[in-house]
């Protein structure tokens, strides 16, 4: 078997890129974490630093906008994936520049990791948002760089723990808000599978120039289903409210800027349900639970048993 | 007196701009709207156009990113607001591109509504948010626009009515959580308030190339004041929770971007303070509450009062 690639993470220490720098480590791939000097002195993220070295994975000083640095950490490796937050998505446009000056990149994931931008409705300001994210694809496009884009859906940490009320840290044991009727299918996906499957795909022919596409069966579900699973666990009914796609419109209008990006998101999701209301056309995509049948993707079921 | 000038708002129906809009018709400011077709047949903002019309204001119908149409409505103004949302920050570029064609410009107000950019410590992603209206700014400076940055500081109906907690809509009756110690003064302002005094600075010389900041005495409390306020108006104790900012810095890196943006600008106001962590010098800023006596600005304590 070919020798597994050498992976550079940037963005390694933020909420998805700790999984995937972790399970790229953990796969056995020669694993460099694009790191500032002020990452290695802060208190929280150098803990996580120490953490990876111990996996093994190694630290490389350098900055997305520090040009000759970023050339020199890619021309060390074969694959770069970028895990940066929500306000770096634009910034990216930085690596694919140092990634055309390197040369020998053989695949770029740009940071992604939720609905896929290409397949999705949204009201603003998730439609900027989205189209932020689509811009990157196109300009890697553009670029003629071999990539693969993950569109893994949503985060189970975001979503499961508190069943999706976001005005609570826990879950519901008396009463549940639903946005819409709750019957579009949503997707999410516990961070540790997404990240394993997310390594796999970076030698995989089959999804060189695709979208990464996660519908696990069991992470594919409705929010009245997993509301139905929830109760089932806590032998009880919960009282539901619905709230009505008008009021929600409503409320984005109103909301701050951030929250009104988290409702528009919701929004897309689970009442436009855009995560599962198209075709995967073997043309631009593949689903990573078909690719992978060897990861156990945990389910929503499974994910909740805990939390009871 | 001059006659008043004649103003264009781009993003009249948004939070802040519907404010705005209603303050310059009000006013008898000429008051322009620049708006799409697609915001003509939309249920909720159709009903704020008739509004706005029925007021004396006219709609013009354009677009941010149809730049022949941008022009046409920005020659038959003296002023331009944009009130435009937070994904449409970076886009300004384009109205600043419009301007420079039309030539005609007295005034721009580009979208700002919060803290002052230029004087503001913030982690990310609020860093990078905070840095999009700041590279606005030195793009109408580098163009030479006459302009107003309007630094107004927090708008009341997103902090007051449920007390700054996020996890709730009400106002708190039994507990109540604060960020950090609870002693750095923040700003927070009445949206019509707000709009009344930009409104009166576009036509005013003292504000010309300048920040306009808003800190009304009696809009400049901090967390534990607006607390205490709050608790003698219910005539109760409330238990309080102080989150220590380390926790504050850590829940920012695990929120969803969207709350993370929220969490780090409240870090930023409420724990850094700064809205109020540097004097307003004559070099580059003026005081919105000194400059215009005659606003009565609703104090946070009056603000409240209805919420008992």
């Amino acid at each position: 078997m070919a020798e597994k690639s050498k992976i550079l993470i940037i963005g390694g220490t933020g909420y998805i890129g700790k999984f995937v720098t972790e399970a790229s480590a953990k796969e056995g791939h020669p694993t460099f974490i694009l790191t500032r000097e002020s990452t290695i002195k802060h208190p929280e993220k150098s803990k996580l630093l120490d953490n990876f070295k111990s996996l093994g994975a190694k630290l490389v000083i350098g900055d997305l906008h520090d040009h000759e640095s970023l050339v020199k950490a890619i021309k060390e490796v074969d694959v770069v994936i970028s895990t940066v937050g929500g306000e770096s998505v634009a910034d990216q446009v930085k690596i694919i520049a140092a990634i055309k000056e390197a040369g020998n990149v053989k695949r770029f994931l740009p940071s992604e990791f939720g609905t896929d931008v290409d397949h999705v409705t949204a009201v603003e300001p998730a439609k900027s948002i989205f189209k932020g994210k689509a811009d990157i694809r196109r300009a890697v496009e553009a670029a003629g760089i071999p990539h693969t884009f993950v569109a893994c859906n949503g985060f189970a940490g975001y979503f499961l723990p508190n069943i999706g009320q976001m005005d609570t840290y826990t879950a519901p044991r008396e009463k549940v808000t639903i946005l819409g009727d709750g019957s579009a299918k949503a997707v999410f996906v516990k961070e540790d599978d997404i990240a394993l499957a997310t390594i796999k795909a970076v030698d995989d022919p089959r999804t060189l120039n695709k979208i990464l596409i996660f519908r696990p069966p069991g992470n594919t579900l409705s929010f009245n289903e997993i509301v139905s699973i929830w109760e089932s666990k806590i032998g009880k009914t919960l009282e539901k409210t619905f709230v009505p796609e008008e009021q929600i419109l409503k409320n984005i209008q109103e909301a701050p800027f951030g929250l009104s990006i988290m409702l528009s998101i919701s929004h897309s999701v689970l009442v436009n349900g855009s995560a599962t209301d198209f075709e995967i056309e073997p043309s631009f995509g593949v689903e990573a639970s078909e690719l992978y049948p060897d990861v156990k993707f945990t389910s929503i079921d499974d994910y909740l048993t805990p939390f009871v």
